[in-house]
C-alpha cells in the first residue's frame, strides 16, 4: 500500500481521530511537528482565558484568590500527577519555571544530603536547562558535577549510569525522554541503581509528559520537574510542575523561601516557618493565568486516558519512520531516535548534514518541524492534534525540500 | 460641602474620569478598594487573550518564539522602564515571581559582594516575602541580616537606616511604599545613604509601581524588582519585573542558571556562558502568556502619563483620609498612614480594633477592601479605575459596618 493511502486508513480507524478537530488550526493545510516544543492550543481556550479575564479575574478581584486561586497550583498539580504521572495527590504542584523548579528541588535535595555525598550525576545529552543549573548549583554548594557520556543518537540506560555511582553520589539527574533522539529512558531501573546507590534521583519530564506514560509513585521516583506547554498545551512560557514524593516532603527545604510557601502566608510574621506538605515548595504569587490552558488540555487527556495517548503517539512516531525509511533513506537520512517503540518518546529526529537549509525552507512551506544540530530535523508529533495524513504530508516535503536543496 | 457632593465634584473635574469605563465592572455597584493588591483587568485584555489564542500561538505556533516572544520580556521590560520606572533601556526585564526574582537579584548582589562585607540589612516592616528571601539567603552564604526596627505605622527614613550601615553592609533591601502603612519612602535619598556606605540597594517596587513616580537612573538605584498585578493591572499571578543598572550589568551573576539567560541559547552546547545585558537575569521560558494583560495597562499609563496617574492617586488618598477623618474618626478609626501626600503611595490603612469583622461584613456587601494584621483595613485605591463617588460609598459602608459590629 501506498504511505499516502495507509495515513489515510490509520487517521480513519484512530480512536482519537474526532478530537483533534478541537484544536486551534488543526485543519489548516499547515503541518505541525512542533508540538513537541510549543503544542496547539485547544480552541476552548481561548475563550476560558477571555471568561477568566470578564467574570472570574474581573468579578470576584482579589476574592478569587480565597475561592480558588490560592489552591490552583495545588489541584492542578494533583490533577496532573492523578493523569499524567501515576502520582497521588499531595505530591504535585505548579509553578515557575521548568528551570526554577529544577533549581529548588536539586537545591533542596544536596542541602540535605549527606556531606561526604559530594557528586551529582548528569549525562552530557541532558536538555542544556538541566546541565547548566547543575553546573551553577555545583559550583556554589562546592559539589562535584560526574558527567556520563552518552552518544546523542542513543540514551541513557543502566549500563552507561551505573559505573558513575557509587558513595559519594548525592543526586542523579536525568531526563525520561531525550530531547534530540526521543530516546524513552527506563526510568524504573535508573531509580532504583541511583537508590541501590544511596542516592536521590530528580527526573525531568519535560519531553514525555502527556506523550509517554509516567508512573512516580510507582518506581519510587524521588523527584521530577517537567514542562507544561509542550504535550500538555499550557501555551507558551506556561509555568512547570515539581513532584516530591511523600516520604521527603517534610525533610527537604528549597531555598527560594517566600510568603506562598510559608506555613501562614497571611500571618505575616516575623521569621520564615515552612509549610508542611507540597505548599513549602512554592515561593511567590502563583501564575494564575499562565495555568488556565493547562486545565483544558488535562480533561482532555483525562477523558481519553494516558494508554490511548501513548497507543497513539506509537503509532504516529512508527508511521513516521516507516515513511522516513521509504522517502528519505534514499537521499540519505538516517533516523537519530530509537527503532524500538517501547524506548521512543512522542518525537523522532532524522538526521542530514542539509537539515538546517531544509528546515528554513520548510518553514516558508508552511511545514513547521524544528532544528537541533547537528544536522537534526526533529519531529514532534502531538499525539491528539496531530493526524497520519499531516505526517505523510510533512514527509513529503521534506523529501522535496531535500532533493531541491 | 458634604463628602458625597465632593465626591461626585471629584469625579466631574478628575481629567482621567473616561478612562475608568475601559475596566471590567468598573461601572458595577461593587467597591473596589484592593486595586493596590490585585487590579482590576481592562475589558481590551480579554479580548487580546482570546486573539492571541486564536491568532498568535495557534497561528504562528512555534514561529512566535521569534517573531515577539523571546524578546518579549525585554521589549516589555523596556517599556515598563520608560513609562513607570524612569529607566532607560536595556535594564528592566519581565520573569518569574516577586519572590524567585528578589533571590536571584539578592543573590547576585551578596555573591558579588566584598567578602568583608557581611551584612544585608531590611527592615523589619518589609513586605513578609522580602524578610523571607533575605533570612534564607543570609543563612545559605553565611551572613548576617541586620534588621532595621521601623514602627508599622511610620517609615523606613535616613535617620533610621544610617546607623545600620557601615563597612560590613553588602546590601540593603528596602521596598519604596510600605505594604501596610502605604508610607513612601525617600528612595533617592536612602539610595545615597547605601552608596555612601559602599553598600549597594536593592528597591521592592511592588507597591509603588504604577501608582507613585520612580526614577531609577536618576537615584542611582542599583537593583529592583515590582510586581505587575498590582497597580500594572497584570492579572493574577502575573510576572515580576527586575532591573539590574547598566553599570552592574556584566558584573553580576545570578545564580538560577538557565538556557534562556545563555549567551546562545539554542546552541545548546556544554557549559553555561551567561548573556551579556540584561537577559542574563533570565533563567527559563518567559512566562508569555502571562505577560499579556500587562501590555495593554503599560500602553495605557503611557497614554496618560505617569504625573497624572500621581496626581489621580494622591487626590484619591486625600480625599479618602479626609473622608475617614469625617465618618469614620468618630468611631475610634485612626489613620495608619503618613498625613503628608508627599510621603504616602496609593493606599491607606485605617485601623480599628474591630476592623478583621468589619472587612467580613463589608465583603458580603460588595464593599472589597483588605485586610492586615493588626486591625488594619487597607485601602488600595487604583488610580486609572477608582472613582471619588467608589470612595465616598466604600467610606459609607465601613462606617455603617463598624456602627453595627
Amino acid at each position: 500500500m501506498e504511505h499516502s493511502d495507509r495515513a489515510d486508513q490509520l487517521d480513519a480507524t484512530d480512536p482519537l481521530r474526532e478530537h483533534r478537530a478541537g484544536f486551534v488550526g488543526a485543519g489548516s493545510p499547515l503541518v505541525y511537528f512542533d508540538g513537541n516544543s510549543l503544542g496547539r492550543p485547544l480552541a476552548v481556550t481561548a475563550d476560558r482565558l477571555a471568561t477568566f479575564v470578564r467574570e472570574e479575574w474581573g468579578g470576584r478581584l482579589i476574592r478569587g484568590w480565597q475561592e480558588r486561586w490560592y489552591d490552583l497550583p495545588l489541584t492542578l498539580g494533583d490533577e496532573i500527577g492523578r493523569v499524567c504521572l501515576g502520582a497521588g495527590a499531595g505530591q504535585t504542584f505548579v509553578g515557575d519555571s521548568t528551570t526554577v523548579l529544577l533549581y529548588k528541588l536539586i537545591r533542596a535535595a544536596v542541602d540535605a544530603a549527606d556531606p561526604a555525598r559530594t557528586e551529582i550525576v548528569i549525562d552530557t545529552d541532558n536538555f542544556p536547562t538541566d546541565r547548566y543549573v547543575v553546573e551553577g548549583i555545583a559550583r556554589e554548594r562546592g559539589l562535584t558535577v560526574r558527567w556520563v557520556e552518552v552518544d546523542r543518537e542513543a540514551g541513557i540506560t543502566p549500563e552507561l549510569l551505573a559505573p558513575a555511582l557509587g558513595s559519594r553520589t548525592a543526586l542523579v539527574v536525568l531526563s525520561q525522554v531525550a530531547y534530540r533522539s526521543g530516546f524513552l529512558a527506563d526510568a524504573r531501573a535508573l531509580t532504583r541503581l541511583a537508590h541501590d546507590a544511596g542516592a536521590l534521583i530528580v527526573w525531568d519530564l519535560s519531553h514525555a509528559v502527556g506523550a509517554v506514560p509516567v508512573a512516580l509513585d510507582e518506581w519510587e521516583v524521588d523527584l521530577a520537574v517537567g514542562c507544561t506547554y509542550k504535550y500538555l498545551n499550557g501555551g507558551p512560557g506556561a509555568p512547570a510542575f515539581g513532584y516530591v514524593a511523600t516520604r521527603h516532603l517534610d525533610r527537604l527545604v528549597q531555598p527560594v523561601q517566600g510568603w506562598m510557601g510559608h506555613a501562614d502566608p497571611f500571618l505575616m510574621g516575623p521569621g520564615y516557618t515552612p509549610s508542611s506538605g507540597i505548599r513549602r515548595f512554592i515561593s511567590g504569587t502563583p501564575a494564575v493565568v499562565g495555568m488556565l490552558a493547562l486545565v483544558d488540555m488535562v480533561e482532555l487527556i483525562d477523558s481519553v486516558g494516558m494508554d490511548a495517548v501513548r497507543a497513539k503517539s506509537t503509532a504516529l512516531t512508527t508511521y513516521a519512520l516507516a515513511s522516513a525509511d521509504d522517502l528519505l533513506a534514499p537521499l540519505g537520512v538516517e533516523a537519530s531516535s530509537p527503532s524500538d517503540p517501547d524506548r521512543r518518546g512522542g518525537h523522532v529526529t532524522l538526521s542530514h548534514p542539509r537539515m538546517r537549509e531544509v528546515v528554513a525552507t520548510l518553514w516558508e512551506l508552511d511545514v513547521i518541524p524544528d532544528y537541533r544540530d547537528p544536522g537534526g530535523l526533529r519531529i514532534g508529533l502531538s499525539p491528539l492534534s496531530t493526524s497520519f495524513r499531516e505526517v505523510y504530508d510533512g514527509m513529503v516535503a521534506v523529501r522535496d525540500a531535500l532533493s531541491a536543496a
